[in-house]
């Protein structure tokens, strides 16, 4: 069994949500599906479905993101789940409770999903691997490994304006690096048969073996930007700026921050998406964030419908979803 | 378009509350009366109304203060709307993100109202002008301007044991500089026709421009009492006690702290009022905050009947309220 | 009226959960009759009763434990119940409140319950002597008095694998002089009727006068434990081994450490419990504590069927419990 198939149950249905890597398209497209169909509770006048009522998630955030942590806990109690929020680092751990000893305790008192967020890769895969087979894992971020459900909000975001991934252009752009976001989007787009998928960024922000995972890889935003249809500008991790890798905020936003000027190499109708919280005048220019082509707040919603997606097909709380060659039609 | 109007919808209703000030008269008599119509739900014996059920309402503070998150996090819960409590000084702005994209951010995940609690004067207004309209601000305190959910739930508990707020002259005492209480309270109280506002306290902690408000300024606590009907202490800041700007604490209690005999200058049916936290023996003396005439208590179940109100009304959830002219007559 | 009494209102009905001291054994058995009907609501698909809907209950935490405060947010969210968090040592203090100012003030919001955790013996006792009458109080915790939660649990688990226990011999291990835990289970077991009671653990950290309270003390684990049915492990407090009153991690464990071993002294069919978090290689070894004696994880899968009998009987949502009369029988 591959490091991916812990992912599948044995009639492969999602049951932990831990990377792109290992997840074919017809599953993604599913997510998608699902996803379409949550979209719309977000504007009704009761934003609640009864799927998850009476089920216990709990936000296991060994390190602490207060933007991810809210949009899983809305998305779980629109879905009518209980949500328990545990801090790893100020609680348990004090008193020298080993991770393992933890999480037996919270499969004890019969919590049915644990969201992680934790600053070592892999840890969602350690955790979903040692788990009772009733809960479900969903990686919320590890370290520079993955972000899935950041991909898949971004692929849901991206096909609202374009639908047919065979066609898309997509420049991802920043640094890849220690990016868990970018390795997420790379595998997600290459699954979903995206046409070309650039990198963008300096030299130290790029990994050597990149082009293996398929990007091409530009060092020059306005060449690498040209005829593209989808800019995914990355956030700039400020702690980065100490470490020698770059060099100063205003020398970086010369050369990769996204102005109207470069983002015209793109195509006319490109989008531009971003996964927040923004660095406005580092990364990007205020006028392109706040301008026509920027779907950035869109991201944000549909980061919730998302999420109830994937919550509820690892609950198993969906009718059976479509499989890879009933949906090759579309 | 005067600062207050912001608070009005192009129908008159309230669809923010960020100030007493620019509010009329009727609107607050609404707001006492839908107050009544939620005060007896905290008797029964399930304690929820189902008013704002799939509503995601944020408690959005940039100041810590337990008790109104509490005060506000229960009427909330007892409306059955979903709560996020985000305390921004810890989250969000670490991570260098601008307040407006926070805001964004969030009305992006659907969410209905923010209730905002901030050190600086204006900072409701502020956030009301520049949320999406589907979004109602409530002010939960800012600075030293304007708290007025407190004011609205001490007119409530003045109004149910003296209904008629022409007769009455009332009596703040204490700290009028720096309370964001005293100038809600005072606006209120006018607004409502009450026939006397008096302010007390030292000279230091009177801001001298007070008369044009409209209260008289006492600075002996005897001699203002005088045959008031309802006497509102407020919270003496301890931080104030450094700042030179009072003599010690003993001295404050001497001259400013209420105490039977001293209260026995007033009506002998006198009210007497604190918005909370106590500082027994220091700004009221332990017999009168416990005594027959405190009503401190009922302000605090009354809290959670005005915001229960006031988050109603905001929300569009209740029915349409009278007009100034219908309750002219009451 | 004892000091226990308070803990039953004038028809003898659980009304405070404060000691397990003062029960009689009919109302220890109703409360494990009633959390047998509970345990089976963690493994329905919906994990939720009505039974405690539009009830608030105030976890009121002087002293942070996020296990238990877990537990008891668990148990009253899946009766239904609001829930809210109070740490109490980052909040009201601060501004200088006083305790009974603080529970009057939350007893004004119509709140239900307060599920208190404090350092200092007897503050739970306390504070249910000065509550409203409408209010429940139940002991998550108080210094080295009494965790009586936490024993009954013990007691549930078990009375789940030998439901007799006239006929049962119990061994307590560790440090019985501070522990709340040993001090509750004591008195439950000598209720129950238990054969007999044996504490072991180093001179140092056994109460000269515990006879008293009926135990056999043993200084040497391989004998404490012959013939046992039920092995009870304390918790080693990091914190004592500082105090003088313990030898090396090391030692203790090579003395009262348990071990399989040693556990083979016991009888062949011995439970062997612990409280948790355990600290693994110091009272316990691993081999044991994932054995096939180890019961640990059913204590607290059992904590929240507890937890949810004693709320609800406290707040009076079950039907009359059995007395002691028409249960002699069982």
């Amino acid at each position: 069994m591959t490091h991916a198939n812990i992912q599948l149950d044995e009639n492969g249905h999602l049951k932990h949500f831990l990377s792109i890597y290992g997840l074919d398209r017809g599953l993604l497209l599913s997510i998608l599906d699902h996803a379409r169909s949550f979209a719309g509770v977000g504007d009704r006048a009761v934003k609640k479905v009864p799927l998850l009522r009476g089920k216990t998630i709990v936000n296991l955030f060994f390190e602490p993101s207060t933007r991810t942590r809210t949009t899983f806990e809305l998305a779980a109690k629109r879905l009518s789940a209980d949500v328990l929020n545990i801090n790893i680092s100020t609680s348990a751990t004090k008193k020298g409770e080993s991770l393992f000893d933890t999480l037996q305790t919270l499969e004890a008192m019969h919590c049915d999903m644990f969201v992680v967020r934790h600053a070592n890769s892999g840890a969602a895969h350690f955790i979903a691997g040692k788990v009772a087979p009733h809960i479900s894992v969903i990686n919320g971020g590890d370290g520079r490994h993955s972000h899935p459900t950041q991909a898949m909000l971004d692929m849901f975001t991206i096909q609202q304006h374009k639908p047919d991934f065979t066609r898309l252009k997509v420049a991802i752009v920043g640094d890849i690096l220690h990016s868990r976001v970018a390795r997420s989007e790379i595998h997600a787009l290459a699954t979903l048969g995206a046409e070309e998928i650039r990198v963008i960024g300096p030299k130290t922000l790029i990994p050597t073996d990149i082009e293996a995972m398929g990007p091409r890889v530009f060092h020059n935003l306005e060449q690498g930007l040209e005829d593209v249809d989808v800019v995914i500008m990355l956030r700039l991790q400020n702690e980065r700026m100490c470490s020698a890798l770059l060099p100063s905020e205003h020398e970086y936003f010369h050369l990769y921050g996204l102005t109207e000027k470069k983002l015209a190499n793109a195509r006319a109708d490109a989008i531009v998406m971003h996964p927040g919280p923004i660095n406005r005048g580092i990364e990007i220019d205020s006028s392109v964030a706040d301008g026509r082509q920027s779907v950035i707040l869109q991201q944000v919603s549909h980061g919730i419908a998302v999420r109830m997606a994937v919550m509820a097909m690892t609950m198993g709380s969906l009718a059976d979803t479509p499989t890879l060659e009933s949906r090759d039609e579309v």
